[in-house]
């Protein structure tokens, strides 16, 4: 393990990186990301897609954490800064005192991941699902149902902004993801690669419950509110899940489980 | 419909119960609760188990909302005051502009409910949940598998807090609920009502797809996290979710989701 590196001065280039952490959110990382929070980093030191370029810890943190940082390579320095610092270069009360720089793995694009999978594949792909919370809990079921991939199309967030890989538990930087290019139809090139898009709506054709599992199986979710555009609703296999009469609103992230957990018996 | 009520001075007696509404989150309001949002707010006026008692709008809030305020009762009071005036009394920017106060419904307790449940029911338990979003997210799935009622232990946070109401999309103000009296074995009482506890967890002895639905059933559910006391799991038959090697993690928001639609098909 390299020496941990005691940061004093917000300004310390060294940890550029880290200064404003909200506003920095919002523009992107060109290729970076930020990930908080002891169980993420656990992930992202042992299990992730992704590689850690640097940690900044709260100095009383150092401590409990060795066991996690020990084997780490001198090449990702640990720079650790008292409370006062730390909130500084953030910019609000860090209160989980862990942070981790990371960069991106490679994106081969929804084609070439697809290309990757084996004969028997899950997959979920996802529309205009612009909330952190939901794409944070689709990765996190798809890891507990052993999805292969998640898919999405440009009008989703980002699965490794901060917030989605807290809520995804860590699963954001193992499950492999790809964006589908805008200039390619999502259904056709699943139809290409042998998998059955199965599109999820309130008013979906087929009851869950009666649902085969293909082999390859691509479940296809939109965001609450508007669901997913008619344009792929109507050429899909439509899905629902059936619900209390009067009552067609389940959350987005909560669906992915219920359907996830389906095929996965299957 | 009553007059919509100016209010100009964030210290007007009459919005009393609306001023530093984060704070009094915190505190309790002695029967009352607030709740905000267009969504919640027609619930509460059409469908609630739970009495309206006035609405406080933003000044441009009013036009729009005249077909679901028209028909209200002269003592419900509309209060509306200007976006200064607004975020001066409830504290903080109200974004959505439409909060209203209302009136807990008696309650009964868990004994007392259960009672009045059909031969054919379904519950959901809860212990020890004191996430708002977790248990708003469990009163949603709750509404769309049609559970008869929701249990809460002391450890739970209350359904009709503000943020819960909002995450349940209403159904906190649907799905009737009662609290576990401390001095009674819920799973005595469950029993004694005929229903099969079904306690979940990633251990559990038997997969939710082999679980046949008993007439009356009962879904344990505890915190993300510690999940239920032993002293609960370890009497009651447990039921775990299936989920890919080394991962054992699921929301409980979403475990609930996939439990009570299993049961809702049985």
């Amino acid at each position: 393990m390299p020496p941990v590196i005691p940061i004093d001065d917000p300004d310390d280039p060294r940890i550029a990186a880290y200064r404003n952490v909200r506003e920095r959110d919002l523009v992107g990382r060109e290729g970076l990301f930020i990930a908080e929070g002891e169980v993420v980093l656990r992930i992202l030191l042992q299990h992730s897609r992704h590689r850690p370029l640097s940690l900044l810890l709260a100095e009383n943190r150092v401590a409990a954490l060795a066991p996690l940082t020990t084997g780490l390579p001198d090449e990702v320095p640990v720079y650790a800064a008292g409370r006062a610092v730390l909130d500084a270069i953030v910019g609000f009360p860090l209160h989980r005192g862990i942070l981790a720089l990371g960069r991106r793995a490679a994106e081969p694009g929804a084609g070439g991941l697809l290309a990757t999978l084996p004969p028997r594949a899950l997959v979920a792909a996802l529309f205009g699902i612009g909330n952190h919370d939901n794409v944070g809990g689709i990765f996190r079921n798809a890891a507990a149902f052993g999805a292969d991939a998640v898919l999405l199309d440009r009008g989703c967030c980002d699965p490794l902004y901060r917030k989605a890989i807290r809520v995804s538990v860590g699963a954001a930087l193992t499950v492999p993801f790809a964006w589908f290019d805008p200039s390619e139809d999502p259904l056709e090139l699943l139809a290409r690669h042998g998998f059955e898009a199965l599109a999820l709506s309130p008013r979906g054709g087929t009851a869950l419950a009666d649902v085969a599992r293909a082999d390859r199986a691509a479940v296809l979710l939109g965001s609450e509110g508007p669901g997913l555009p008619d344009a792929l609703l109507e050429r899909a296999r439509s899905v629902r899940i059936p619900m209390a009469p009067g009552f067609d609103s389940l959350n987005v992230a909560t669906t992915s489980g219920i359907v996830l957990h389906h095929l996965a018996q299957g």
